[in-house]
């Protein structure tokens, strides 16, 4: 018997999943708390506070997740080291730090632990916003023509958005740092002792493409003059894509693991991204979401298409021979958490005591006895903004139809029938622009936990929908890659594909569109459409003002404060 | 001392003041809860079914108000009926019935217990939409002007619908219905053994002006052969301005009441109406606010103007010598009661009970902490449709603006912000109109309950805005016209004028507008009036669509379980 093993690196643990390679079976998992978590109000040790929008880790806490979570799943699954062929890991991104040439955080080195800028940049740190607006601007001026392949904007959380924010506010950091590094190729180098780049943080979040490369320098020299060689001075022009063998084990990592040194280790890769072929997707077509929080969409093309929108569209990106497509919306699952914990009156919890239940459990039953267009409500769902077509964080959420006769399980209703009206606005601009689109397949904790939503998202898109029988499919992924690093001969597969179709698989059950409510549903849709053009393009910019007036009264308040 | 005692009759009780005549002290209030309240189930007695929409009284309720309320102020005060100079009464309106010649109610008489129809049709009575869409559709069409004096569309609550639905339901009940009448009038008709009619209702529900009288007899028999003679063989074209007197107290009255016979009574009023002058106004410029589960907004004028969406314009019909205009919010109290019931999360209950307040409490205080503009929120007050200037009941509720961070008190205070602008836009268009409007005047439940939203109103008007004294301001007024009705001689008043001047009073405390506060108010109130004209003026009539698919999904629904 043979095991890959995959560690999927999240915001708040990471988790390791041994897997047979030969079935997919999970034998076993383990999962590590990260001892710091998301640092985002003060440094540990130092106690320096935090500006808010910041948000940090600490590269320890990467390393503590390999030193417990693996040798813990060989331990209870009773596997032998000689028995593992590989290993993959999977990270948030873009998630990045600052390192010396021997690959040391400078955030671990004694002179550094008190200047935040040392520290690792989570995925969800905001604070760059002012870099992001200067890189889009100055590319727009120079008619940089990458900036199509992602939307027409790019994003604070990004590669460059992070570093130029080190550049500009913490330069001797900047000069110190050998390398600027996303925070999983880190840990492939900590586990190979050879620093790799993969082509799924590259292209997605650090604007690289196969046949382009990097934006040129004098594009980076025009956003700062210390940045014009950022690529050549701090990261690497050697791409490597996802699939590919990153090294084996070094003694010290293998140590580390319990695992036997020289172990095939893959190159790094994305969450999201990973979770593609685990959900047995390695051809056109069939589209992944990964559902939970917000949603990442994800589809494979043979051909590169601009699509409005898409956060990003990279060759090699997801499986090798394919262009892959993201997209996202910005706000499903914190949808019902924020509707759960600020909306729903006590009588319901009373109820859902009564009944052994929980909230969303007995909102899910109420709503689930409504027709199309019952609760009279139509929604937007922009809680969190839209990060879709629109690409705008300053959009808002709008409700509209209700009534005094208007009932909580028809809002939760509503807000459910917003985010599948917008996973259809993405579904059919990808359609629209080229891109084919026949089936869904959904991964993630909503799937598992919300058969209402899924069936809504089926009705409204009027595509079947398939579920990853995984429950952590990232992770499977990523031990998938692990099999692939270490190739047929030793056991494991010499392609993605190969490991797709043995290791991969999908629920017998599909969740599929009813037709006269697919219909009922085209109405509500023609008409979220409408709301959508005209909160979304311009005809009436209300939410922007409303938001832009919030900020000036908080501003006004906060200054009063001060 | 020499005493007045005015009753209000509400929708589920009765309520007797006894007031003094020279300071308008209140000196005793009793109150009688109908033993029927609003029969909108099954009739009292026979248990025959009604249809949703239908809500009856029992005229015995009334008649039990008056045996036992007025002896308990009575003995409550210790006060002589000799004492006792006048009595007024006020209803609520359209509240209509159908009577034999002597005033016997056709449902007090055997034959007729067990149909619906010879019972008394409350004001919230909805059944007649069919017979006002008639109504309409044939003004329309024959050109009425009458109809521009209603904001050119009459109610199914006003007192021709309901009476064509007798005719059109029930032919043998308004064969033999030798009277149909407003409750009020039927009341004072009890008291005195006279039957008057008075101008409010005539005025405000029965399509009569002082200058043209009723629509003619063509109009009404277009709707219905029979109903050519509805005026001449049903009711009277000897209209009573209100302030007169209608007769004196019957010895069978006085017996109920334990007054002296003869004692003076006013031609009867309605409630809304009534608290003009018991709020001090009785001249133009100051707009009365009956604020409770909706607003009745009442102006008086020097001359009559066509303001559209208002509920009607009449001569006298509040105050003698001046044109009475009305409008209306349908959805104010409501608004905040359903969001209370239906969005406050067990947090804030809990929060509540820990400082021993009630969750209404704990929002004011929570929405009182914030700026205009600071919740980032906008909401369109239609939970009850518009029944001011756009005079549309399908329209519905509408909120724009909501993130992930939106708290329950940002939603309460846009409601009350929503409530606010909704009165702005009566008052600007009367303003526009030709009737001046320079200070509100507020009475009803929520001046009393809540401070924050008085504020609001304020800074959103931008006008100041008093606060009756009274807690019973109805009451008062109508005990005013009690007074007015045993004129001077009798140690009353003359005029309602002289009545006013001595008998109402307003709190010291004004409400007055934050220059400010009501600067950012009017930015937010033009999104306000773009969305309302959007949505409410045919631009985007997807609220309607909302309102169409409900009713169809439910109306499936029925019919399959039917």
């Amino acid at each position: 018997m043979k095991y890959a093993i995959g560690v999927d690196f999240g915001t708040e643990s990471g988790r390791a999943v041994l897997v047979e390679v030969g079935t997919g079976h999970e034998v076993a998992t383990a999962v590590y708390a990260y001892a710091n978590g998301v640092i985002d109000e003060r440094l540990p040790g130092t106690g320096v506070p935090l500006t808010p929008d910041w948000a940090l880790q600490d590269p320890e806490d990467y390393l503590r997740t390999l030193q417990v979570a693996i040798p813990r799943v060989l331990q209870d699954a009773g596997a032998s080291p000689q028995d593992v062929i590989g290993v993959g890991i999977d990270f948030t991104a873009c998630t990045m730090l600052p390192v010396r040439s021997d690959g040391t955080p400078l955030c671990m080195l004694a002179p550094w632990r008190g200047e935040p800028h040392a520290w690792v940049k989570l995925w969800k740190h905001h604070a760059a916003q002012p870099e992001a607006d200067e890189i889009n601007r100055v590319a727009r001026e120079m008619g940089q023509a990458w900036l199509d392949r992602y939307g027409g904007k790019i994003s604070s959380e990004w590669f460059f958005s992070k570093s130029l924010q080190i550049l500009s506010e913490a330069p001797e950091i900047y000069a110190a740092a050998d390398r600027l590094i996303e925070a999983a190729d880190w840990v492939v180098w900590q586990l190979t002792g050879v620093e790799t780049r993969n082509s799924c943080t590259a292209g997605y979040k650090a604007l690289w493409s196969k046949r382009e490369g990097f934006p040129p320098q004098g594009y980076f020299g025009s956003l700062h003059p210390g940045f014009a060689t950022v690529v050549e001075t701090k990261m690497s022009r050697d791409i490597r894509s996802v699939g590919e063998r990153a090294g084996g084990l070094t003694p010290q990592a293998a140590a580390w693991t319990s695992l036997m040194p020289g172990t095939a280790v893959a190159v790094a890769n994305v969450d999201a991204h990973v979770a593609v072929p685990a959900a047995t997707v390695t051809d056109v077509g069939r589209m992944v979401m990964i559902m939970g929080t917000s949603i990442c969409h994800m589809v494979l093309g043979r051909e590169e298409h601009i699509v409005p929108g898409m956060c990003g569209c990279v060759e090699d990106g997801i499986i090798p021979g394919f262009f892959g497509y993201e997209a996202g919306q910005s706000c499903v699952g914190d949808h019902f958490a924020w509707f759960v914990e600020n909306c729903v009156p006590a009588r319901l919890e009373r109820e859902a005591a009564e009944q052994g239940t929980d909230l969303h459990a007995l909102l899910e039953r109420k709503a689930a006895a409504l027709e199309p267009g019952e609760s009279g409500l139509l929604a937007l769902d922009w809680w969190n903004g839209n990060r879709s077509v629109l690409v705008d964080v300053d959009l808002s959420g709008v409700l509209l139809g209700a009534t005094l006769a208007t009932r909580p399980e028809e809002i939760y209703r509503a807000l459910i029938e917003a985010t599948a009206f917008g996973t259809r606005v993405i579904v059919e601009t990808f359609q629209q622009n080229g891109v084919p689109i026949h089936e869904l397949v959904a991964c993630g904790g909503l799937p598992e936990k919300n058969r209402l939503l899924m069936q809504i998202f089926a009705d409204v898109t009027g595509l079947p929908i398939r579920v990853s029988s995984s429950k952590q499919t990232p992770a499977l992924g990523s031990a998938m890659f692990g099999a692939v690093a270490a190739g047929a001969r030793s056991g494991g597969y010499d392609t993605i594909y190969d490991a797709a179709q043995r290791m991969a698989r999908l629920k017998d059950e599909a969740f599929l569109p009813d037709p006269k409510r697919h219909a009922a549903y085209s109405d509500l849709f023609a008409d979220y459409l409408r709301l959508h053009d005209y909160f979304g393009r311009g005809e009436n910019d209300v939410l922007k003002r409303l938001k832009r007036w919030r900020a000036e009264v908080r501003g006004r308040a906060e200054a009063v404060h001060a």
